[in-house]
């Protein structure tokens, strides 16, 4: 239960082998600095409880490798399984955002990005952007996050072949960024909400 | 200048022969019932002055019509005009949504509406969906509005060589929720952010 | 195994309740119609056999519902497993197309028909478009094809909750049209090669 | 006027500073050197005899800088102009493809794609994709094309304040294959239809 300065943030995403958790847990850093309570969900293992925790936060940040132009299909899987809350509106004006990688630079990680807006919109959620400019210079420099030049959510990219941990840093800190991002905009909201309620 | 709790809205538009002209009167009025103070701006003769009252809007809702599956030149020729506000970050925050209107029942709306949200995020804004489940049965009835079943933004269509005044009055309904919904959570942010000011 | 001027035309789909079933039949019916030899896979059940029959294909029309603004679940699942195909460019300058159906008039399908056109061009595929100018009036004539006004693919609606017998004639029509139009298309392909060839 | 075996390639495109331009000769070099008869138009000084080359064409390949999330301004008037074509079917099973370059590694480069394609399908053409695997390491290396990691068409990435030869070799040869994909391709569909005709 999140008190009204403290928002609560939920992570719904899938990996398949590493590299989308690797970002899901940066985001889930920048979350939990900038003040959030965060709820990190695997959407391949959802369980009951943890629909019943993304039900209750301020914000869900969707989350998962573009394979073949868009989303992995364990992530279709559970958008599809979520049309219950499309039909009773339980998601309804929570704030949203999202996050992939691929192994190509674009590799239509647009079209992902994409599907996650359309998604968050059949929901009645608002959408937060990047908010980022682009970076440049040295893919692994902390200090130029965005070096992929993404608007609507956080785009990363890593060879197939390489471990999660030869994500570049600009990418990790772009994910860190967008989970302090969502968090600083939801407090704004439910502080809004507190006070129009008092 | 807007109260903290009376957001200013404004609308951008262009209309080439009155349909998104009556659809942005929609908007506006839906969203001035809701409690904005409402800026409405024809996006083809856009003063200095009124660039500085986008600037101060809580909310900007572009519309436009959608020739040749996006929206028309003139509003793309704003949208370039506004890359100065782009690099100065000056929309960033803000809230965002849209509208637009075709003679076909699709006729490629989505292609506008979803240029609209990569506009909006460039800039940094957050976008508000429509938030509408769609509507069946009478095009004419003012009980079922979103009757087109868009999410992203307010999808409206009319034959081209009918009057603006032809538009279904579902149509006509979706936009001034639209508008005020836009209000009611821009009112929110802004009441959240004058308590954590305070 | 097709003669050069007899196009192999495969549709692959997914259907839940039988609409897209619907759909793709009249595809198929088209098709056939044209001069097609068709062949017709469910992608939730494709057999090795059938992965075969696409590759052998000189067209695939992909068909899916749209649930949750975009292509089902069991339909990302067949595209994930084609990524096989993507690495050995078998599908490369094969042609493409694409049908989908949903409760709504919109209903989010532009998402799903410019997902077909990314996974065709992940694949290296020539999408063809409807090519048919949006048709007006009554929904159940059958001179009135493509009442949707779409433009990349082939759109239909009906009711969830209504049978597949629902779907408007417009829209079958239409569906028709599509399977002709791309073994026509894929008619004249197959010649050139083979003329180039001889 | 093309001989069957001779496809007239069109490249309408607008160039603000020289970058989409040196993009633009790459396609008709790489086309020319593919065997099409080429011709270059820059569609903000289109004359109306150029208008009558793009009718003639047997494929347009489209180009633009892409700017604040879409194709240019300038880009978009032409687009908006051409909608005469779109009521009388002139471009109808005509080949189409596009390109785009932008400050930014992504900068949604896809946006513009997607837009082109969908122009391209209101007039009923057909989309030739990218047909290349994303290149990896030296982006100024010519043995690596599609270092982007595009699908759709070709996307180039070059710093706004560097010149058009500071674009990366990779893109350049992205750009001369992509000219040739579609001449090789538009020569085997007239090359059909002369066949059929005969």
């Amino acid at each position: 239960m999140s008190s009204p300065l403290r928002p609560t943030v939920a992570i719904a995403f899938h990996s398949s082998n590493g590299h989308t958790a690797a970002l899901a847990e940066a985001v889930a850093r920048g979350a939990a600095e900038a003040g959030a309570e965060v709820v990190s969900v695997t959407v391949d293992t959802i369980t009951d409880a943890q629909w019943a925790q993304l039900d209750a936060a301020d914000a869900i940040i969707f989350g998962s490798p573009t394979y073949m132009g868009t989303a992995s299909a364990a992530f279709h899987a559970f958008a599809e399984a979520g049309s219950k809350r499309y039909i009773s509106r339980t998601w309804s004006d929570k704030y949203a955002a999202g996050f992939t990688i691929s192994g190509g630079l674009s590799g239509d990680k647009s079209s992902t990005l994409g599907y996650f807006v359309t998604l968050a919109a059949q929901h009645g959620m608002h959408w937060i952007s990047l908010g980022q400019l682009p970076g440049f210079g040295d893919a692994n420099s902390e200090s130029q996050p965005n070096r992929l030049g993404y608007y609507v959510g956080a785009g990363s990219q890593s060879r197939y072949d390489a471990g999660a941990d030869a994500i570049p840093k600009s990418d990790i800190v772009t994910a860190e960024r967008l989970g302090a991002r969502v968090t600083e905009q939801a407090a704004i909201y439910i502080a809004g909400r507190a006070a129009l309620a008092s």
